[in-house]
């Protein structure tokens, strides 16, 4: 069995709760192929935008290199894209990931490190013009439900992290591991990245 | 304003996350209205069937009430199923609150309490016949997205949780909040509870 794919999840004070764990079940139900990890600036405490705290495993300065790398979204990331030292541990953990996916406005954290300059992102629809504003090189796609542009994969708002993270599974696992997730998950995955009722 | 709805939201080893955390993002965007609590039998730290930690902000024994119950499932159900302190105070709290929610094998917890038998209820397609077998006098629905019956929802599988959700927040605040809600997650939320492919 090949060995498990290490994923770092990013939570900062205020994250949003669906932006994290909607994609932390997906790739988490198929535990032989994940190894989750949350990774805190260095609060092992950590409160969502909602009030419920997560716990962190690990945190930035302790040198990790994971295969990928997940950012949610939340009211949080109105004062995080200003934070240096996470934006340093964000290039340098996208530029050794395989593979970085956004949810919501956790693109703006990504956006922040110059990575994404002149690809193709996406964002949440309620912040678009923020989102924007914040880091204009960005190609920002306003019709998506989810986008991809080499390694990096970013998505809309909130639930739009589950369709995303099951596209993750197809591209590393194949199609059918993806819709065997949903399935366990008695979800409806909406497969059509471009298929956006919200945009 | 009317007084926040206080939602008390069981944790134990081996929860699912998106079973608990589906509906805290749909209750806890509307902050005005609800106030989140996680509760556990005593542990601050309880993890997740798929790793990562929530942070309990209450135990059992503080002896607080809440208007609202929401009971997640996952691997820990098989275990709780038997802890009759636990079954003690869901039954108690259930009770006194106005609406019992339950996703996926958490219904198990609700129906050890003996609380629903003769009600309708559902659960996971997938633990279907180990849930039937742990309190036949339930009136077990084999096919439903959830099932209310008086103050109780129950949801199915995982995702399920979410419409479920949306429906509590439909019938305590209205239906266009419901939608609001929904269009602020871009969730397409799923109004018909009979509406139920993984049956």
């Amino acid at each position: 069995m090949p060995a498990k794919r290490s994923v770092a999840a990013l939570i900062f004070p205020g994250f949003e709760l669906l932006d994290l764990y909607g994609p932390l079940e997906m790739l988490g139900m198929r535990e032989d192929d994940f190894a989750l990890q949350l990774v805190s600036q260095g609060q092992r405490e950590v409160k969502s935008s909602a009030g419920p705290a997560a716990l962190a495993d690990r945190t930035l300065t302790d040198g990790s290199d994971y295969d990928i790398l997940l950012i949610p979204g939340g009211m949080g990331t109105r004062r995080e894209y200003k934070n240096s030292q996470l934006l340093a541990w964000i290039g340098d953990t996208a530029r050794r990931a395989d593979h970085v996916a956004t949810v919501c406005t956790g693109s703006v954290l990504l956006a922040a490190t110059g990575l994404i300059d002149g690809h193709r992102a996406t964002t949440n629809k309620n912040a678009f013009g923020w989102v924007e504003s914040t880091r204009p090189a960005v190609l920002w796609q306003r019709r998506a439900r989810w986008v991809e542009d080499g390694k990096f994969l970013t998505s809309s708002g909130v639930s739009a992290g589950i369709d995303m993270s099951l596209c993750l599974i197809s591209r590393l696992l194949g199609r059918d591991a993806a819709i065997e997730t949903a399935r366990w998950a008695e979800y409806r995955w909406h497969e059509d990245s471009t298929d956006d009722p919200f945009a």
